[in-house]
This record gives structure tokens, C-alpha cells and sequence, in this order.
């Protein structure tokens, strides 16, 4: 019986700004940063190596230090506990996480608290799925109705979703979902790059990468807009020129603008026909992308990369105020809340697209898409899972973007391999652990940013 | 010219957990803390003394060392800055310290890092206020309506209150100001308590603590509502019939129900004629405020200790969710957003009754309301303002709550000090530093509450 004997947290920070990758109208100098989660045991896994969990959240460089600091905390209460306690019982584990009011207090369900209670619980979702010997999609799809939404956090839903709800949702999809995973098996699961539409980028490489991003069978392309609005209209023409008039144009706005400016800034891209306007606004503001949506459509719209907590998507749904629903797997409490968030969407109609990129996002998010499919919504129709195509070179079990011989286009290939996919190399933590690790250690405080805003006069 | 030269933040933490005081259906152990910040300057104030900015925020204990972390890396920004200059410009110094995209990510706008920004500017605040020579609720109604609201933050505000309207609201309020002054010089802002009210008092408590509210002059008395039905309908009978028909009763369930058994379970307490409900469900949740609202009338709905900032707030405004607006100075970004939140509430006719207790709220609120009546609304027609009587004595110019003469209540003296009145004695931040001050050094890890969350199985 493998018990929790210790807890790892690492501030992990890859220099990606650098080169413009990840440059957008809001975060112009990121630095794609894990707080990284490793929980140890005594046991062995399903192979016969170490039993270990490995979970993370996703910053973008300084503050991951805070991070880790809030993950160490919670992260302290699983040591003694035993693996296959937790494995039986994930909502017991959630519910004994959240249940320190004092932490609570610093959210509530929100910020730093709800980042660190992410990647500690990623972590636990890895380890019990290891245990299982089963990529935590299948461990999930083989659960019943009634086992999966006892690991949800349904709490403050219930005027949106009952629990006899979510399960009639669950039921309706069960008898089909061998029939689903053969079909994901042969196509993978539908996916779009934003590897092309980095705002720092060149005319030439924007141009190079969309047609590298059609010649890889990718029928969507989404670019950043919001910062200069002759510099969209420009790029998105190149953009539109190379994937032709049927692919799918996506701009992502990054929260840039206030509610009345979006609507005229997006009236003057509508030329381009895009698919979707992500982050038009405040991630919090419901009513506001509520107003965006009447206004700009057919363009739909999309959020959910900011958005805090499933009571915040339950308004989103309940407002009609989101064409697309981008839940983000490091901002979420675990697949306790995203479960729930799916649940809702599948009672609301509104297609879930997560948000990916970042590091170790990617590798995340398939599992999640895969569930929803197999065994939520039984549907592919508006679906569409982010990748963007760095930083997996870290870990053990990357993803797996690709052309299916079956499919229609480029989608991401079903994990085979026990866990969440989120194992980072030792060597990678070794080398990008900050401020210590080989690559930070051999910076000046300047180039590595420790020192965080820089002062200077306010006027 | 001073210049700040260095920056101090401690993590201040008072035993309050061992008396129920503090206590409620979902806090019930709190140690009422500060992550306090010290901003030194090599200059001298209006009185001679060193010219230094003393602020905080407020958290429940653990993970106090957490907020304490993000304002550290904020406020080491201000290093090298003249007082003069950020005097001149606090909107500025507001966006400064806003600017960082890699500590935004933590939020955006919510949770640690918003309650770190917000101990920060408390603390600029009250430097700039010193340096005036003036208490901070007269060094800003002496601002012109442009110079006020140059100040406030109106990001993603400007579909419900643009900067034209934002001045029209202060300049109609400007020639009256020294009326009203010299009104609350007479009578006192007013004020409600809450000390009577903990769950955790016996009844034979709450009986004395009410009779003495009665006898002190408070027209208002706040109850914690929403552990058990039977205890609140108990604890309730017990409060009417010692405050009598007239006086108001308010009650507060600190966010424990979801939406519909909010409506059932404050029905059921509608017999003792409730002023007002609070926090009655999640603290995000708009939507459901704004249906329990219109179910419960006419008993009102109190929200905003919780609410994490100005967007929030405009959509609890827009979707009439609210009948009391119950901002936290440590939880918005100090004034630069409370102004921009006394602006909206003012603009949709919304009382602002701040949430105060804890430690130092009740020190800062009273600037708030002050300027609330003098500059912005000029009205007083259902505000109140929280008062709770522990922790006072920590600080060196602390509020005074009394009967006046003249008033027909009780109610805060007008600060006439200079500062934001939120300094500590050193000798308390000796004592009750954590985990180092001399009061936890004497401490044991379980007694100090240091270990976290109790490991135990999840079943």
C-alpha cells in the first residue's frame, strides 16, 4: 500500500522572452514559467519504477516563486496519506485541499491560492493515475456516471446544474463511448496551432508560418490582435491570403480593450470573416462579453484562459455571453472543477476549446478534450483544442500533434502512457530551475528579470 | 525633496482563534493578520518627525507570509522614487506598479497579488497624506473633480461610467463639501457594529453584547447567520427582542449557501424583519445575487467584502444584484480603486457601506466613507459603515467610535491626524511578527497554527 512520504514544489522558468514567441497585446516579455508539483511514495508503479505524481501551473515568470510558495502549503497535507485512499476517493481529496478557511480567505477560489491548489491537485490526478496504470483520460472515461460527478465540485451550481442533471448527462453518453474512443484512436482529436500570429513576429515569418501551419493540415489559424489596429488589418490580410477563404481565422485580443472599444475594433477586422474573438475584454466582466457577443456577431466569442472558477462559467453560460468555452487547466482546480465546467457547458450547448500553449498546457488539455468527447458531450462539432508547438521537448510523455491517415486534418494523438502527461525531465528542472538552476545561475539579476518592475519616475 | 529609500513588509499575525471571536459559518478559526508595509524615506514630515508610509492588508493567518511574499517584489519598485513626484501623480504610481504582465498573470486583478498591490498603495497612501500634513479623506476632498479622478482607475468601466460623468457626479457634489464637513465634524460618520454577532458567543453573550450596542447609541446590529437554521431562528429571537422593532437587524451568511437554499433559508428568517442579507452565496456569483435579491425583497442584499475588484462591482451594479455596496480596503487596489468604485455606486444610486473589522479596516474605512459623503455623493440616506472593537489598540492614531452630542447615534470621530491612520506600534509588530515575534516564538507548531492544513485520510 503506497503511501505520500514527501512533496516537491520547483519554480521552473524557461527564458522564452527571448525570442517573441508569446508576445500578445497584454504580455509582451513572458517568460513561460511551471510551479512544478512532485509528489514521492514508497511504492512502485504499475512498471515497476517509482510512484510518483507529477503536476504543475502555468505562469509567465515572476510571482512563480509566490506560486510555489502557496503550493508547498497545500501541498505539505498529502504527505502520510495513502495513494490508494486517494485514488478512491478524489472529491474527499479536493474537499480536505479547499477546506482551509484561512487559505480560502486569499482567494476566495481565485489568484495565487487557486493556481498552487491547480497544480497540487494535477499532481494527485497524475499519481492516481499512474497507480491505475492509465492515462487519467481513460481512468476517467471508465469511471460511472455517478463516480465522475462525485469528484466534481458542483457547489454554488446548482441553480445552473442539479446534481440528477449531471448525471442524466453522463448517462445519455455512456452506452457509446468504446464506439468514441475508436473514432479519436483513428482521427486524433481536432486541434488549431497558435504557433503562426505571435505579435513580435515578421510579415515573412507570419506568412511562413500559416503556410507551414496548411501544409500540416491545420483548418484554423489564430493570430493576436488589439494593439495597433493598421498592423491587424495588415496581418490578418496575409494571414486570410494563405490559408484561403475556408480555413478558420481566429483573433485573441488579450483583454486589452474596454467593452464599447472591442465591439468597434472587431467591426473593423469583421472584413477578414474571423471564426472568433477570444479575451475581447476583462476576463471577469460577464455582462460585458454578454453586450461583445450580441454586437459582434455571427463572430462568436471566447474566453475562459483568465477565468477564475466554474462559478464564473456557470454566468458565462448563464449571460449566453460565450460562443466557446476556453477552460485552462492550470487556473481550474483540477479536473475536480473542470469536470464540473463541463458539465455545465454540455448542459448549456457551448462547445469547450481549451486554452493550451504555455508549458505543459498542451499536454494537459488533450486528456481533457478526450473525456469531454468520450464520455460528456459525444460531440465534435465546433470543438477545437489549442496547441502551440514549443517547450514539450521537457517532457517524458509529450504530446502528439499529427496528421491522422482517417482524419480530416492535424489533431492530437491519444496518450497511451499511465498519468496526466506532465512528467518534466530532471535534467530540464535542473537546468531551468530559478534562480539556481545551471541555465539562471549563470545570469546577471538584469537579464534573468529577479529584480521585477523596474523603478523609475511615475510621471 | 525625500526620497523613499528603503521598503519593509512583515507578516503580522494576532491570535484571535483562541476566543470565537472572528467566528462564522465559514470562517471559524481565523488570526486576524496584516501583511504590513513600511515605505522609509530620508525626509521629515509636516511635524518634524522621520516621513515614512505605513500600510496593510488584511488576511485570516495562514498564507499571510504568502501576500506578504507578492508585496515585497511590489513594493521594492518604489525604492528611489521622490514623494513629491508620486504625490503629484498616484494615478501614475497606480500604474507602475499595474504595469508588470508576468505578476498580472497571478490575478489578473483578484487574489494575492491584488491583496499585496492593495497593502502597497494603503501604504503610499498614507506617505503622501503625511506629506501633505493632512488625514487622507481631507487630502482628497481638497482634490479638484479632474485631479480626483485622475487618480481613480477606470479600466473596463466605460460602458457604465465614463470620465465625463465620473466628473459631472464630483463637480456637482464640489461647492457643498465644507458643509458637510463640518456636519460629520458635528455628528460623526455613521456607523454599525458587529461585535455583537459571532457564532461562536452563547446566548447569554449575545443577549449583553446587543443591550450594550442598544446602550452605546448603535441604531444597527449585524448577526452571522447560516450554520444552522434552528440556532438562527434562536439567535435571532433573542437580538430582535433585546434591540426592540426599530432598530435595524442585519444578518450575514459569509457566502455558505448556493442560490435557491439562500432564498429558502432567508425566508425562513424573514420574520425578524431583516435589513439586509450578506454575502448570501459566492462572492463572484452576480448572477445569483441578483436572483436571490429579487426573490428575498424586501429584505436587501449586501455584498463586497470578497468582491475582488471595480469590474465586479460595475456588474453587480448593472444587473441590480445588489441594494448595499460593501467594498474592502484591503482587498481593492487601494484608492485608486475605491474612488472608481464610490463613482460607480454613485452613478447607479447604490449605498456604499464598506466592510470593515479585522485589522485596520476599521482605521481606513472611516477615510473612505468621509470622502463618499463630502466629495462624492454628499447623501447619507441608508450608510452605514461596519465598526468591530478589537485590535485597536495596535495602532497609533486609531479610529474613535462615539456617541455625539449633536448626532442621534453613534458614530466615527473624523480622523483629523495625518495619514491613513494605519500604523502600527512597533512594540506590536515585535509581538506578533510571525512566526519570529515574541508572542509565536513562544509558541509550538501546533499552537501557532504553522503546520497548515492537518494531514488526515480523505474519507
Amino acid at each position: 500500500m503506497p503511501v505520500i512520504t514527501s512533496v516537491e514544489v520547483e519554480d521552473v522558468r524557461f527564458p522564452t522572452s527571448l525570442t517573441a514567441a508569446g508576445s500578445d497585446a497584454m504580455n509582451k516579455d513572458g517568460d513561460y514559467s511551471a510551479a512544478y508539483v512532485v509528489l514521492r511514495t514508497d511504492g512502485l508503479d504499475t512498471a515497476g519504477a517509482p510512484l510518483a505524481g507529477f503536476g504543475l501551473t502555468f505562469t509567465i515568470g515572476r510571482g512563480n516563486d509566490i506560486v510555489a510558495a502557496a503550493a508547498i502549503q497545500q501541498a505539505r497535507a498529502l504527505v502520510g496519506l495513502e495513494v490508494a485512499e486517494i485514488a478512491a476517493d478524489m472529491g474527499g481529496l479536493y474537499r480536505l485541499l479547499t477546506s482551509d478557511s484561512q487559505l480560502r480567505w486569499l482567494g476566495p477560489e481565485k489568484g495565487v491560492v487557486h493556481l498552487s491548489l491547480a497544480a497540487v491537485l494535477n499532481a494527485a490526478w497524475d499519481l492516481v493515475a499512474r497507480f491505475a496504470g492509465k492515462p487519467l483520460w481513460r481512468l476517467l472515461a471508465d469511471l460511472t456516471p455517478e463516480e465522475l460527478v462525485d469528484v466534481a465540485d458542483l457547489r454554488y451550481l446548482s441553480d445552473a446544474l442539479t446534481r440528477t442533471e449531471a448525471i442524466e448527462i453522463l448517462r445519455k453518453a455512456e452506452p457509446t463511448k468504446a464506439d468514441r474512443i475508436a473514432e479519436l484512436e483513428a482521427t486524433g482529436y481536432p486541434v488549431y496551432t497558435m504557433s503562426a500570429g505571435w505579435l513580435g513576429y515578421s510579415d515573412e515569418k507570419l506568412r511562413r508560418l500559416c503556410q507551414e501551419a496548411v501544409d500540416d493540415g491545420y483548418g484554423h489559424v489564430k493570430l493576436k490582435v488589439g494593439a495597433d489596429l493598421a498592423e491587424d488589418v495588415r496581418r490578418l490580410g496575409i494571414a486570410r491570403d494563405v490559408i484561403g477563404p475556408d480555413r478558420k481565422l481566429m483573433i485573441d485580443a488579450n483583454q486589452v480593450w474596454d467593452v464599447e472599444e472591442a465591439i468597434t475594433w472587431v467591426a473593423a477586422l469583421a472584413q477578414f470573416n474571423p471564426h472568433w474573438i477570444e479575451e475581447p475584454t476583462s476576463p471577469d466582466d460577464v455582462l460585458g462579453h454578454a453586450r461583445i457577443r450580441r454586437a459582434v456577431a455571427p463572430i462568436g466569442v471566447a474566453t475562459g484562459e483568465h477565468c477564475h472558477n466554474r462559478v464564473m462559467f456557470k454566468q458565462f453560460l448563464q449571460a449566453e455571453a460565450i460562443d466557446f468555452l476556453q477552460l485552462d487547466t492550470g487556473r481550474l482546480a483540477s479536473l475536480n472543477e473542470i469536470i464540473a465546467v463541463l458539465l455545465l457547458a454540455a448542459k448549456f450547448g457551448v462547445p469547450v476549446c481549451p486554452h493550451a500553449g504555455g508549458v505543459g498546457l498542451c499536454e494537459m488539455v488533450q486528456h481533457v478534450s478526450v473525456l469531454d468527447f468520450v464520455a460528456v458531450t459525444g460531440d465534435l462539432t465546433d470543438r477545437v483544442t489549442e496547441f502551440v508547438d514549443h517547450l514539450h521537448e521537457h517532457f517524458t510523455d509529450p504530446c502528439v500533434v499529427a496528421k491522422h491517415p482517417a482524419g480530416a486534418g492535424a489533431g492530437y494523438v491519444l496518450p497511451t502512457k499511465p498519468g496526466y502527461s506532465t512528467e518534466m525531465f530532471p535534467a530540464s528542472v535542473a537546468e531551468f530551475r530559478f534562480p539556481d538552476g545551471s541555465y539562471w545561475a549563470s545570469r546577471t539579476p538584469a537579464e534573468s528579470g529577479a529584480s521585477g518592475l523596474t523603478p523609475r519616475a511615475p510621471r
